[in-house]
């Protein structure tokens, strides 16, 4: 840290789940996320993310009771669809606020995401962690080449110290979902998947998206409402964490009562985005609740009969499909699976439950 | 084929492997195998067999010393890139002939495969296996529609109920490597390995492939010759199980010492095959020798980095980029994954080494 404090600035959590108000932001006009952005996103990402392939087993089809296929997004670049959304975003800065570089608070996918996309640009990259977050992530981060700064969960707030990096620096804050360029990206997903269905001969299919705040939930449904109108989105949570699917419900952003108590964590925000969830409740079905038990099985089933690794929260729309038909319409379901940045402990109690 | 049996052959198990010269065969022209035959193959397996993705991590291309693409045939319909050569051989078949049905000898993936190619052609298919073989393989085979015989490996000869079963039914044998439809099919990995490469821009690389009898070695070899001539294949092997390195070395077949011994199960054969051998030794470069321990480190760098379960036989040329870079010329080298076909302890067995 090579910076200077010459006086404290205290950003309180208000309702809001970051102080993100006082951090440059991407200029993007919230209304104006939509399949333009979405195919223009691709048109910056051709070539740098990977197109996943769409997987399938008859052993799995006949678990859920119809033909089930699987994104497989946990085989993208740094194991979750995060880079999508990092790289669109990085990539859509103007060359001159670009250069400075890019700032995130995450301990999980979004922070490889972002470290990565920035390396690919040659840009700084500066990442705030818990100092408490696990090595692993905190070493493959470093690994990536950004910048970690770490902060005492107790001591420190994160928001103070971003935002003091953020203007001595002038780095821009790329925010993990709520941010039009960065639904952009995670929307490529979906362009892929209408044309993967498209391939297979599908015209109408249930497709069913692991949901934290929102970001590939609303942008897979963007691009699928234009692309693939016979489809309909459904997010997945893991129970006692269903804030998008009560939302939904009630018509109005809902928040968690906690935020931790689920093997999940990774898909696990307070409440979905301001510009996610408006998207969400336009054009998504209703959501789908599984159980961590459920999770570990649809990772079980991943590692025997697709080959994949998959990350408890990645696992959630799996779940569904798999352990949940009975809520769901129609001969074709596609899931989504979003993340296979696990520990082996973890994946090793999925293994070990039968 | 038309013929009838009037008098009962008891094969007895010779020096060659089976005894499959008195089995109904495909009538290819061992040197008919080339390009033309796998781009037949190609268009006969297009949309049926998976393109399946062509993967990276900085982490490997670190421990490689260089940059390390791995084509993940792991991911393939069964778990292996055999459901390929299965396809290629059960589709070329003229209709009559495959009408009958086809029988095979396997207890691992070339049954998987050649059961699901029957299934999906509408025909019957017959799967030799000892009656000791994994439960979870024997269900499998039978789920994928397949009827398994199982036989006594103590008393009963496995070729004689083979050759009564064919002859009574008019089954086709599917050898597992030494077939030239067979090495078409796999060689259609070897295309698809030339085109994803020519994406990433690479002309030159040397390409690593696990080898057992040499069907999935020679038929890559035979596709890069023609698809992508500044590509050198090497075939991969385990230890105390190198015949096919040791049959380079000499310019004329090697018999391994043993044949149990090794993790690496899935591709350990006596020999390699008298139509891929002479492939092997016109196109391919010197073999490389891994441990098993090895072979388990890379399955444990597969899970971290790529998301992919790799059984230990599918991961020695993964193993051989990563461990044996001294022994590899060059700044690229892609090493296929050739199957996930592994039993929860193993794979455990693997994560846990660490």
């Amino acid at each position: 840290m090579k910076c200077h404090r010459d006086k404290v600035i205290v950003l309180k959590r208000t309702t809001a789940f970051y102080g993100w108000r006082d951090f440059p932001q991407q200029k993007s006009d919230p209304s104006m996320v939509d399949i333009a952005m979405i195919e223009a996103a691709r048109a910056r990402i051709d070539g740098r993310a990977r197109r996943t392939p769409l997987l399938s087993s008859p052993f799995l089809d006949e678990i859920a009771g119809r033909r089930l296929f699987v994104k497989a997004e946990c085989l993208q670049h740094t194991g979750s669809f995060k880079f999508r959304g990092g790289w669109s975003a990085v990539s859509a800065l103007e060359p001159s606020v670009r250069a400075r570089g890019v700032i995130a608070f995450s301990s999980g996918n979004h922070a490889q995401g972002v470290a990565l996309a920035a390396q690919l640009h040659g840009i700084p990259a500066v990442i705030i962690m818990p100092s408490d977050a696990p090595k692993l992530k905190i070493a493959n981060t470093r690994a990536l080449g950004a910048e970690v700064v770490l902060y005492d969960r107790v001591k420190e707030d994160r928001d103070e110290i971003g935002a003091r990096l953020s203007r001595e620096r002038g780095l821009t804050l790329i925010k993990p979902f709520d941010e039009p360029q960065v639904i952009a990206g995670q929307g490529t997903t979906g362009l892929e998947i209408a044309e993967q269905a498209a391939e297979e001969g599908i015209d109408t299919a249930t497709v069913l998206v692991p949901c934290g705040g929102g970001g590939l939930t609303s942008g897979i449904a963007l691009a699928l409402e234009a692309r693939a109108p016979g489809f309909k989105v459904r997010p997945c949570e893991p129970k006692n964490f269903e804030d998008t699917t009560r939302s939904l419900v009630s018509g109005q952003i809902e928040r968690n009562a906690a935020l931790q108590g689920s093997i999940c964590d990774a898909i696990i925000t307070p409440q979905p985005g301001n510009i996610t969830f408006p998207i969400l409740k336009r054009l998504c079905g209703p959501g789908l609740v599984v159980t961590d038990e459920e999770a570990l099985d649809a990772m079980e089933l991943a590692f025997k009969r697709l080959k994949i690794v998959v990350e408890p929260g990645g696992a959630v729309a799996l779940a569904a499909a798999l352990f949940h038909g009975k809520e769901i319409d129609g001969d074709t379901v596609i899931a989504v699976t979003s993340g296979g940045n696990v520990d082996t402990d973890v994946f090793e109690a999925a293994l070990r439950r039968h």
